[in-house]
């Protein structure tokens, strides 16, 4: 029907951040995220990791994108390295200034979800978008992603690292923005999209669904309380992160 | 009139040395810094991830340097990558047998800014110069960015990460050895190397103190001393580095 | 003769694994691995750095395989990096088996190992095996390399980060891979492939045990049992790797 998904913006995507939503719900919150009807932040360990590891992803998109054009054409190359490096940088513009309106300071963990969410968006038609397309689907998947991680949130559901938000609420939203700024945008084009949207969405969400299912009532999903407490490093693989360093009291499991 | 700055160790990095250099002089420095007519050093809190940082830095100069010729020239694009990964080796052995002659000890943090200084020393003329100029403009650029930084240090301007030494002092140093090492090298060249390094110098510097001033006179440039002593990082992100892991006593300030 | 080895699997990784196997035999255990017959684990300082450095390395790979073609053929290039990373994937597929079923629990570490493994394994012939071929090449040299340090362990051999595994037994096994599924795949590719593994190894392993012996009665090799206390990091460079983290008890020397 002329469904367009360059790189992968609903099939990458937003199939993973269908599976994520269902995981999180089947599986349940943390110990500790939701305590007497409040929501406990539980950070992340090193806010410089979280950085590094989001330019690498950056640093990997420019493959996965620039790869996807299947030829070695150096123009289509090019325009599709442009558009998703702009993508990002909006996406962090966006969610930066989201953040800042929001809780009057820029949020370190939120602009970083802002990269990923302008490149998610980006890729549905990172080979088809102008210049200024790629920067106003980045800037608008940045601003998403911020309402997106408070009102998943607000909805109990306790997904820690954002996941959905990212590649399911970005996924769609770039899967879209090809019918309003792509070659072929317009009324019919916006259709056929949302139409593939839906039809990825529901193939992902009943699969993911048995799946877990499956999952749960022959290995089981969730580890006991005690390796939960303890840390799955210890747990599932036997190391911990940081052998040499000192934690803080209570750092395993910011609940207690 | 001939002026040759491929991929901008002028327009780029010494504009934003000039700037960082007014920026610093204008801020004053870190409390603890200069104590009772002492230099005391603050170092950094992790050298892994700072040599991550340069190791993405160098990556990253592929595509600026090598995205600089502006077309897919396979030629022109390979000599590019190999004199800008030829200079960064050589600023890093500068770097390493300067800090190791002074102080008896090779020292990791003048190693990395010294492999930054190859980088912006080779950006001049990274896509004209042959190997063993790239060598020397990569080794001299090393040794440039040690003494600077322990003469900037002995003026008492407090610059934490060297970023004058390595964008202002080395970008220089990149764009006269266009008139040295380049294709046109000679006294002309050099001569006409020089006006414009003079005359970006006069223009940045005289923009940095207008804008910096502007700052001070608006939003204000300096923090609060409570927040400098709690850390940037809660005052202006309202977030810890590293939740879990504990700190030495008196790590947020060595001052204290 | 027709020895093959496109980007090194010999000439880098074999070559480079001898000298590290020479130099481990010379210098010694560390003090505190093998204490009573024991052999202690002294495990790396940060599991995610480790992680980020093989993410670095693996994308450098790219890089060295790919420009290994010596021309901008898209096509030749485009199977080289896809033979790359299939190995790097099937290495890590390999390893995590091999300790899942060994150790009972997936060992990042040596799923790290296991990538590397991959990595080394395909370089000799990255240029010519099908899809299939460097599934294959990967996995079993991932599967190589968790087995090959576990008895280089017991031959009280201690080799901090498994490099005699990686590079001189993948290295190894990367050479001969290619009489097995390269172009001239057969019982004579594979003798040529054999014959150059002794003629560098023999030259190798000669050349390290004069060029260490030279280090040792000039310079020596192993530093002072106080500094191996301490920490070469404040030994030989005058600076601690983390200044501002408090560590756990003992943490500088694990013996202790």
């Amino acid at each position: 029907m002329g469904f367009y998904d360059f790189a992968g913006s609903t099939l990458v995507h937003s199939v993973g951040g269908w599976a994520a939503l269902v995981g999180a719900i089947m599986l349940g919150a943390r110990k500790g995220k939701y305590v007497n009807g409040k929501i406990k932040p539980i950070p992340g360990h090193s806010m410089p990791l979280a950085t590094i590891g989001v330019f690498l992803l950056w640093l990997g998109w420019f493959g996965f994108n620039g790869g996807s054009v299947l030829s070695a054409d150096p123009a289509l190359v090019s325009l599709t390295l442009v558009t998703t490096c702009i993508a990002a940088a909006a996406g962090i513009v966006g969610a930066m200034l989201t953040t800042w309106t929001i809780s009057k300071k820029p949020d370190l963990s939120m602009v970083l979800n802002g990269c990923l969410a302008g490149l998610v968006g980006i890729t549905a038609g990172a080979d088809q978008m102008g210049l200024g397309s790629s920067f106003w689907i980045g800037l608008i998947a940045g601003g998403l992603v911020v309402i997106s991680v408070m009102a998943i949130d607000r909805m109990r559901v306790d997904d820690p690292v954002g996941a959905v938000s990212v590649h399911l609420v970005c996924g769609i939203w770039g899967t879209l923005a090809v019918g309003i700024f792509g070659a072929m945008a317009g009324l019919k084009q916006f259709g056929i999209q949302l139409l593939g949207v839906g039809a990825y969405g529901a193939a992902a969400a009943i699969a993911s669904v048995v799946i877990f299912s499956l999952v749960k009532v022959t290995m089981g999903l969730r580890v006991s309380e005690e390796e939960e407490v303890e840390g799955l490093d210890l747990g599932e693989h036997g190391l911990e992160a940081y052998p040499d360093l000192a934690l803080q009291p209570g750092a395993k499991n910011s609940a207690l």
